[in-house]
């Protein structure tokens, strides 16, 4: 029967610091055994763009912004304390000596987890960004369906 | 009867690109039939502030801050890439080219849909904010009234 | 009976106008007699920093941390306007002019309303904070536990 307890998470910022508390609240809450969906807007979507870049074609404006964001996980600056790409080497720095798990493993056990990764088809449109420059085995889908998911949770949160 | 969803959404940041997601957001559910709030508190109260400059009293600390907080949902920044007034050029350029609604017109469409715009004013009276410089057919209350919605909604954000 | 209602923040920004907003949230709920947690992870664990240097051994990574981060919520930045430290003076100035509880104030009145204030230890072990830097009176868990109070609580909000 359909009595999971479900969890949504709106990641509309593009910072490291930001995409890490995401997962790691979305990858517990999965450990409960939550349905879990993070949806991808605006800035987030940068978290979910492949590491290599992609031979797609784009306008003079859509270029422009494909080269100005981060391209993936790994290329995330912090909310705080950026220092010119200091602070996120820190950052990792210490995660490391914690054994803590990098941006892109928490992504990788989101889905194996079952998250529901599921990518604002609106802001792509807008920023340019199309399906072959995100991660495979992502979903596809506009606000209604965050609507739908969220109406029947218990935890949402904006990030 | 009173069985309508409820969602709440409060809008602390003063962002265009934060600003587009809460009303897009609040748009949706209220397509839905959601009864949909928007509290604006702290920087979310300029995208209230109306366009020309309205003449009321204020003190010399009021003035400042009216001067150097932005006037109304044209004249928002970026969270990101704001680039001294570039980036939000460029959004509203790829806004404009796929036909998305500008801020003020996803502004107009909430209260058409009758989505309840609440002014905080708690932080109207910090930031000297008074009623004649914010729009027309908006309500005014303090976070009790916000508590109170949000008690009884499904989904609250805070943006 | 178990019949609260419940609300849980989790304060991830240390910034002082969202601070305050998380307190004022949290202490209008606690007024309604709701159950609250504020879960204080990230930047948002300046916030409980004592304002006094503590004597603890770190490694040069966390001295480096404590150093750059500001010690307690007199000394948070603001998110907008910050201005090199005008912008939390000017707020605090109108605050004071409105008789408005500063941010340790609007903490102590959360501490006397019963809110539970929870730091973060798996941020805290990243950040290399250590217990006697942080006030006293506080609870320390991880994710797990913030996801057991939010998945009963109606209003969950991230800041």
């Amino acid at each position: 029967m359909e009595n999971k307890e479900k969890t949504t998470i709106v990641l509309f910022s593009g910072e490291l610091d930001k995409a890490i508390a995401a997962f790691i609240i979305a990858n517990g809450a999965a450990a409960y055994d939550h349905e879990v969906t993070i949806f991808f807007t605006f800035w987030g979507l940068n978290t979910l763009r492949k590491d290599e870049p992609v031979q797609v074609k784009k306008g003079w404006l859509e270029n422009m912004f494909a080269k100005m964001m981060p391209r993936g996980a790994n290329k995330l600056g912090l909310s705080k304390m950026h220092f010119a790409g200091m602070g996120p080497k820190m950052i990792k720095h210490v995660m490391k000596k914690h054994n803590a798990l990098t941006l892109p493993q928490l992504i990788e056990l989101a889905q194996e987890q079952g998250v529901k990764l599921v990518a604002c088809t609106m802001t792509m449109d807008l920023l340019g960004l199309q399906k072959e420059e995100l991660l495979d085995g992502i979903e596809y889908a506009g606000v209604a369906a965050y609507l739908g998911d969220a109406a029947d949770a218990k935890v949402n949160l904006f990030i």
